[in-house]
C-alpha cells in the first residue's frame, strides 16, 4: 500500500492539560494531518475550539468516532482508554495510549524514541505512552546504559502538581493563597483525588503519588520500577524509586543514583555520552552553579541532566539530577514523538 | 566540687531564628538558669527582649562577655564561633556550637544526645551540633543500625527555606506573592546569599544547599556524609546525599535508603526498633495514608519516620522517609538537649 501524505488524527481528552499540548504540538509542528478530529466527554462535547487556523467542534467520544482515524491519541483517562482503545483499534486506528491501561501488556509496545523506537514497529494496533516520571529518566539513562552498562537505580522524585491534572494546578493556587493570607489551607484533591485522605499540597511534600499498593509502594513508584525494566529490555535491572508531590506547577526533577558495569568510568565519560544524546541537554557547572530547575526546564522539549558526580565510596556508583517538563516531554511531546515515528519509518 | 543548681547561660546569636527558638526552649523546659546573658552582634546590641518575665538587654557579644558564663549557646554565624568560642572556652564556659565550624574538628565530640550522648564526656570545652538534616537522618537510623547493622545509606532531601535563615523565608513569601500576582520573581538571596547567582525558590526546586566543593558535591551534602559517618563512630559507612532546598517554611524531609547487614530482616522489625527509639514517632500506615509531611512535623519536637518498605531487588535494602523540624530537632533543641545532658550527667 502506497503510503499516505496526509493523516487523520482524532485526539481523545481533547479538553484536558495533556489533549490541549498535544494539539498545540500537533500545529507547531506540521503534523500531516489530513482531517482532525477532537473527541471528549459528553460534557464537554459541542465545544469548539481553533485549530491550524479552523473552527473545530469536539464530539463526544464513541465507538463510531473512529471510522476512518488513522492515528487516535488518548489521554482522557485509564477508562475510557480501555473502554474506546480497542474500538479505534477495531475500525482500523492505530492508538497511542497516554494512560496507564496497557503500559504493561506484553503484546503492547511502551516507548520512548530516543530510548526504544523500534519497538514501534512491534505493535498490534496499540502503541503505549509510559509515565511522566519514568520517560524522563530513561531518556537520560538509556546513553549510559548503552556506553557503561547499569545494574542498579534508586530514584527519588520531585513532582510538579500538573502531574495531577489541571485541578491540582489550581489547588496549589488556592492554598498557597490562602496560607500567604494567614488563612487554614483547604485540601481537597492531592495527594490523590478518589483517595480517602486530602493534605495540603502548598508549601508541603506529600510522599504519595497515586494510591498504595499491598506491598507499601504507590503505583505511581511501581509504575517507575516496572516500566524502565519493560522500555530498557532489562528484567534483570534493579530499580527502586519513591515517588513525591511538590508544590511546584511544572516539571519533574529527579535525584537518580545508578551503578554502572564497566570499570573506570569518569564524570567526563558520562558527560560525553549525555552530550550527543539525542533529546537530552547536559546543563552540568558546579563552578558556575549550572544545573536544572523546574523552572528552567518549564515549557522546553529536553530531558535535562545536570549534578552528575561520582559516588564517594562506590567507584561504579554515579548520582544525577534529572529535569524535564512533565506535560511535555512527559506526556504530549512523546506521544506525538511516537505518532511521527510511526509515519516516518511506515508502521502505521 | 558539688554541682551547682543553677547555671548562668549565654546565648550568642540571640536574635537569630534559632537564637530566639533556643531561648523558647529554655523557657519551657525550665532550664536551671541563674542568670542569662543575651548576645549579638554590635548591630542588634541594645535591643531589649523579655525572657523568663524579665527583660533583657542584648549585649554585643566580646571576648568578656563570657566571665562567668558555665554554658555558652553559640548559633550567630561560623565565623563569630572561631573567634568567641576559644574566648568562652578559655574562660570556663563549655560551648555548644550550632555552626560548622568545629564540627569535623577530632577533638570536638559532634553529638545526637539519642545517639551518642556518651561522646559529651569527652569534650575539651566545645561540643559541636551537627546540620540540621545529619540530626534528624541519624536519630531514625540509629536504632536500626544498633539492631542491624548499616552499611549503606543514599539520602535525597527537602529541604525547607527556613534552613537558610529568616531572610529566606521572607523571600518565599515576597517571590510567591509576587508568582501568584502574575509578577517577575525577584531572586536575590537563594540558593546561598553568599553565592554568584541567585534563582526563585518560589514554585521551583534547587538542588544547591551551600557553595559547590571542588569534587561536584555541595558543602551541605559533605556535612551529611562526614558528620553522619562521625556521630556513628563508623568510618566506613558508606553514605551519599544529594541536597535539594524546596519551597515550604519549615521541616526538612529525607528519602533515604539503606542497606542493612543482618538477613531476613522484616519492615516489622524496623517498626519494632522505630516505635521504641527516643525521640522517634512511627508514622507508617499506607492503608490510612499516614506518613509524615513538612507541615505535619513543624513545630514538633520529635523526628517522624515513614513509608518504611523493603527495597523490591535488595532483600537487605530498606526506603524510609524521614521527617523533622529542622529549627527545633535540627537546630535548637538538639542544643538544648546536648545542654540538659551535659548538667545531668555532671559532664559541664
Amino acid at each position: 500500500m502506497a503510503q499516505k501524505t496526509a493523516y487523520n488524527v482524532a485526539v481523545v481528552g481533547a479538553t484536558g492539560a495533556v489533549g490541549q499540548k498535544i494539539m498545540q504540538l500537533l500545529e507547531e509542528k506540521n503534523f500531516p494531518i489530513n482531517k482532525i478530529k477532537l473527541l471528549s466527554s459528553k460534557r464537554s462535547a459541542g465545544k469548539k475550539v481553533v485549530f491550524n487556523n479552523n473552527e473545530v467542534t469536539i464530539e463526544e467520544a464513541k465507538p463510531e468516532s473512529f471510522e476512518d482515524v488513522d492515528i487516535a491519541l488518548f489521554s482522557a483517562g485509564g477508562s475510557i482508554s480501555k473502554a474506546l482503545a480497542p474500538e479505534a483499534v477495531k475500525r482500523g486506528a492505530v492508538v497511542i495510549d497516554n494512560t496507564s491501561a496497557y503500559r504493561m501488556e506484553e503484546n503492547v509496545p511502551l516507548v520512548v524514541p530516543e530510548v526504544n523506537n523500534e519497538d514501534i514497529a512491534e505493535h498490534n494496533g496499540i502503541i503505549a505512552n509510559p509515565n511522566c516520571s519514568t520517560i524522563q529518566m530513561v531518556a537520560a539513562l538509556k546513553p549510559i546504559k548503552d556506553a557503561f552498562g547499569i545494574n542498579r537505580i534508586i530514584v527519588s522524585t520531585y513532582q510538579a502538581v500538573s502531574g495531577a491534572g489541571a485541578q491540582a494546578v489550581e489547588e496549589l493556587k488556592t492554598q498557597s493563597n490562602q496560607h500567604l493570607n494567614g488563612e487554614e489551607m483547604e485540601a481537597n484533591l492531592l495527594p490523590v483525588s478518589g483517595d480517602e485522605k486530602h493534605y495540603p499540597i502548598a508549601f508541603n511534600a506529600l510522599p504519595q503519588i497515586d494510591v498504595f499498593g499491598d506491598n507499601g509502594y504507590t503505583f505511581e513508584e511501581m509504575k517507575m520500577i516496572n516500566e524502565t525494566k519493560k522500555i530498557l529490555h532489562d528484567a534483570e535491572l534493579s530499580v527502586a524509586a519513591t515517588c513525591v508531590r511538590l508544590p511546584f506547577f511544572t516539571s519533574h526533577a529527579e535525584s537518580v543514583y545508578i551503578e554502572v558495569e564497566q570499570e573506570n568510568v569518569r564524570v567526563e565519560d558520562i558527560w560525553k555520552q549525555l552530550e550527543n544524546a539525542n533529546g537530552v541537554v547536559l546543563e552540568d557547572d558546579p563552578k558556575t552553579q549550572t544545573y536544572p530547575t523546574p523552572l528552567s526546564a518549564a515549557d522546553k522539549e529536553e530531558v535535562f541532566v545536570g549534578r552528575v558526580r561520582r559516588d564517594i565510596d562506590n567507584a561504579k556508583g554515579f548520582h544525577l539530577w534529572v529535569v524535564s517538563d512533565n506535560l511535555l516531554k512527559g506526556a504530549a511531546l512523546n506521544t506525538v514523538q511516537i505518532a511521527q515515528s510511526l509515519i516516518k519509518n511506515n508502521w502505521l
